[in-house]
């Protein structure tokens, strides 16, 4: 088995969005974008995509450029969300309508959006259309989750099924996408690369779920931003709706949404009610069962042995992360 | 020749706008994207597309379904511009921001651009690779023109060259990109199509120093909105920039800007001006300038002349438009 080094992608990756042609006029417009996109940031999705490629053939140097796309989409997402939730900050820096105005930051998303298009025009002609098509799929479906997540904010009556259904658009369907991507590019039939898609998607719902669960249990040494941050915004997440379902003594109704509690006693209370409701374990058990149907597709696909426990053994690290 | 009827094709296109699949859920998401579709509007970019596509091929038909995408983008643009604008109205119709609210109107955006993508699916394969390629370009020229245009509402010193790049950008090239995929569309030759590009490119660049003039010089009972608008708005536009040139007085001066001046008085006092200074038979060299070119570069394509002669008269239509 030929070897994939993650930080050797890391680095082609990197190589390439750094020679992305984003220093053009006006400079108010492209500006943006390029700091944006030096934020960093792990990079999943495109790493994603190359990881699938490689499943396929062992050269994955090929799917490089186009997987930059997958990179500049969810960029694309970022500025446009970080201005719907009026976020201050975004990985530490000041969001792009917080550093320019709404304005510039609404623009330098729609021209991130573009370059993704155009990022995929390196696709090889014979998975061109079909690719393109799955990625517009794709596209709709990540609006249609950031929609869902905007609605839920205003509902109280959110069920755990819709919260899943929320994740599995807004999350999920472009980590499915990003392995596809890179499978086809890897030259996996239509088939296999479908299975590749719901591997992705169960492996992003058990991402999204464990990203809720770090937010309220994260050793806070390790975490990079303040546990509890999710509970403090009342936030619907799977850990909260959950514990809603569950809390027959009606243990939360005075905590969520009361501004009166100091910020310290509210996270404290909240996880004490998690605790006793055996919220911690019960997401664990959630984020395993959709990690196991992510393994159980993988093991479907006509690849290598040696390449299935490589990405169990990626995926497993994913997912057991401390931040 | 055969008849090529704009009747028709308007039909045929609403239709095809009509028939897009925007009722589905999140309503949230895709109501504010259909009602803005169906606010109407010349649908004057794909009809453009038909038409380039007729001059070479008897059959436009076929070109009905991606001309489309270009009324999508188009809106696109349209709804974030509203938001950047702040605008109150469109069409005579509430904006979305204003009917729903901005986070509604972003994303109904962002939909809008991603449909408009999704419709150039239908573009056969032996010239996607090619047509969406420009698609790309002219979409970033597009976000570059708008760029542009704000940057010129906080300066003093917009040269009328600068003014031209603007329209050219975020104007001209979706009336050229228009034409190109018309033109390829109906069989023509990339030399062809590059010809129609620069030939709609100087039709858009005359259609919109027009729209500039009738602001101004309408005749109210015909236009359909206030005369005068821009001049009230302090617009930097080619007739007023035209003016500042020519200005030795410096009349414009105390007008320019001033909030102390009833609207009557104002939009007077600049017409005067503009009279004083032929700013009106100044406007109509430059817009038969470009017009003139439009039609020089129609001359040279590989078509019938009577189809040369049927472009020209639509033109001529379009330019001397009472509103």
């Amino acid at each position: 088995m030929k070897k994939f080094d993650f930080i050797t992608v890391l680095e082609l990756l990197n190589k390439e969005i750094d020679q992305l042609d984003l220093d053009k006029n006006p400079k108010e417009l492209y500006q943006p974008v390029r700091y944006f996109m030096n934020l960093g940031g792990k990079r999943m999705r495109p790493i994603l995509s190359v990881l699938a490629c490689y499943l396929f053939d062992n050269e994955y140097i090929k799917s490089i450029q186009s997987s930059v796309a997958i990179e500049l989409f969810h960029n694309f997402t970022l500025l446009h969300d970080d201005i719907m939730d009026k976020a201050p900050l975004r990985r530490g820096q000041p969001t792009v309508h917080q550093k320019w105005n709404e304005n510039i930051a609404l623009l330098a998303g729609d021209v991130t959006l573009i370059k993704a298009y155009q990022q995929l025009e390196y696709l090889p002609s014979e998975i061109r259309k079909d690719v393109v098509a799955m990625f517009n799929k794709t596209a709709f479906e990540v609006c249609e989750g950031q929609q869902l997540d905007m609605n839920f904010e205003t509902r109280n009556d959110v069920s755990l099924q819709e919260y899943i259904e929320m994740i599995r658009l807004k999350t999920a369907v472009l980590l499915g996408f990003s392995m596809y991507m890179g499978a086809r590019l890897g030259g996996a039939t239509i088939d296999d690369a479908h299975k590749m898609y719901d591997c992705a998607v169960a492996m992003g719902l058990a991402f999204q779920i464990q990203d809720d669960y770090l937010d309220a249990f994260a050793d806070a040494s390790k975490f990079g931003k303040q546990v509890g941050g999710d509970i403090l915004a009342d936030k619907k997440t799977f850990l909260m709706l959950k514990a809603i379902q569950l809390d027959k003594n009606n243990s939360l109704q005075n905590l969520i949404g009361n501004k009166m509690i100091d910020n310290t006693t509210k996270i404290e209370s909240v996880l004490e009610v998690y605790n006793q409701l055996k919220i911690k374990e019960l997401t664990t058990l959630e984020m395993e069962k959709y990690f196991k149907i992510a393994i159980s597709i993988l093991e479907t696909l006509h690849i290598d042995i040696e390449k299935k426990q490589f990405v169990e053994t990626y995926f497993t690290q994913l997912l057991y992360r401390e931040n």
